[in-house]
């Protein structure tokens, strides 16, 4: 599983971890790949900032991680949403799981997203690839107050200005199509 | 399939209709189920309106349609979002099926939703409830010109003033929370 | 003044606290009077909310104040946005104003109003009504921490479910169409 | 008048037209130099785009004019909100202005804009920048159909792919920052 990791909108491996027991929302990895060839599946996807006094953001921050072929790549916070959960629920535990426990996420009021991505596998269709799947990923704009840790799977969070995080090299760090996503989702915010 | 058309998001019923061949998104009725148990399913809603000169709403459009017990309910254009078929798409797809060939959609050049409904089979999670399944729903207000002519599963397509479909009573003719979903759906739109 | 201070978006009165010196955003009562009959004049409008810990609101704060003529009505938190000044500082402003010092408003992320108010002298134009002036008035869902204070000319602050916000009762104590108004705007937050 | 025409949002001159008789929307030079000396004023701004069947951006247009030293720039279709006028109106008057009796804008369901603008005189307070004035400007994106031909100040509307838009030598050719507004308005539409 963790070999696909760096792959995807869904930054702690999808089924990689045990799940409650009797949750119908945890799949197996057969259930999941049957799942995947069948039907979009639904992400959340957040861009932690952090906002001064008055709303403006200062700092956006970017995981890092490693491909398993050693090459470092920047994403967002991302996971699937699981049967029975809220987008609520999904938000605040991928936002805790790539942030750790120290991290306040300030979830908005409103979970109209900001941006909807649409993954395909195969490219073309639109300007988002996902290799293992068509999953529509709903993204948002977070607040983080707090301190950051990130999980093991994820280096660490790097804070940079607005300028730094949309700028041409950034962006190339993001795959799958996710720097046009970062300049979308930053554009609602005024970057 | 007809049986559980009236209770649901998917209009057109969910697989009722012929696919493609070898349309990896068409499911059989057992394939269906299995994944309705185990992830939340995507589907597209759109209230449809009839707009001024200068984009003002005058009138909403409404479904009429028989529940199999023989009750009339009123609904919106809706249904599942397809394997390998993007959202645009399927708004069309959906509000084609339900309008009819001589309606004319604008979709809106934004693919944020107005507004996400959370469909459970538990009551208590959220407003809304679909007792089939746990449906992620992307609700957009869809401008219409042309002829409606809805198509067999819904009588006809009622058009009335934002006030009268603001009304206690229209708002009740809907089911599975949708008369709350209508009100936030019309007043993003000013209504 | 303080005489029209219950009619208006402008909850601190347009003009009745000093200015810095020099401030060309300062009016007198006389400029105030002109510009009003000749340009529509910018507001804010916030609506103050309690968030849970995943972003649900719980609480809608309403602000109670008594009109010249001794009647209570219920008010958003409004005011004008002056020359020179950004609209996340007159937000600041006008929260901190109407809240007291002790309140801690999270302006949000997105300077996009959830809703647009246009207000007319004249009755008939929108659902919205304002003797004095032609307002434009941007509205915003503002999660507020900490304890508030209200000000002067604002009696209190009453913190109230969203039900009871929603009530016919509460929204008819809303002048100008705000009950319209707040409704949109908890539309918009799901509630 | 016409000489400071290039230089902003308003794109009809903000006043160099007759008015209807009477109407207290119409300021004389002096005045209107009075007024944007001491309130934000308000404008709408539009980005015109044509869409396809399914509501992705297939063109976007921009207008070109010549300033009085002779130079081409490029802009978006603007102009100022008069007393007394809704902003769909002005959002209706000046897109037939810029582009013409036989374009056919559909003004938006939603008056709620994709973008917020604050221009200042003074640099540094904003991204924006409007050396007579403090504006307040609504930017939205809006489809038009029909044949665009724009009016006696703009040469010509050149219609573009997003691509084209979007690259760094047209954002170049917007003026007072308006290249990171059409960058911010197209993101909202997946551009």
């Amino acid at each position: 599983m963790s070999i696909d990791t760096a792959e995807l909108p869904d930054a702690d491996g999808p089924e990689d971890r045990p799940a409650p027991a009797g949750n119908p929302g945890w799949l197996s990895d057969d259930e999941l790949s049957f799942v995947r060839g069948r039907m979009p599946v639904v992400y959340i996807e957040a861009v932690p900032v952090r906002l001064d006094g008055i709303g403006r953001v200062t700092e956006v921050g970017l995981l890092l991680r490693g491909t398993p072929e050693g090459e470092m790549t920047r994403s967002l916070v991302a996971g699937r949403v699981r049967y029975g959960e809220t987008l609520r629920e999904a938000l605040f535990r991928h936002l805790e799981n790539d942030l750790g426990p120290m991290a306040f996420p300030q979830i908005p009021a409103s979970i109209v997203p900001t941006q909807v991505a649409e993954y395909f596998p195969m490219p073309g269709i639109s300007a988002y690839v996902d290799a293992r799947q068509h999953a529509i990923s709903l993204v948002y704009v977070v607040s983080v107050t707090g301190t950051c840790n990130p999980r093991q799977d994820a280096l660490e969070i790097t804070w940079m200005s607005p300028e730094e995080a949309l700028s041409e090299a950034t962006l190339l760090e993001l795959q799958g199509g996710r720097g046009t996503l970062l300049r979308q989702a930053l554009a609602s915010v005024g970057c």
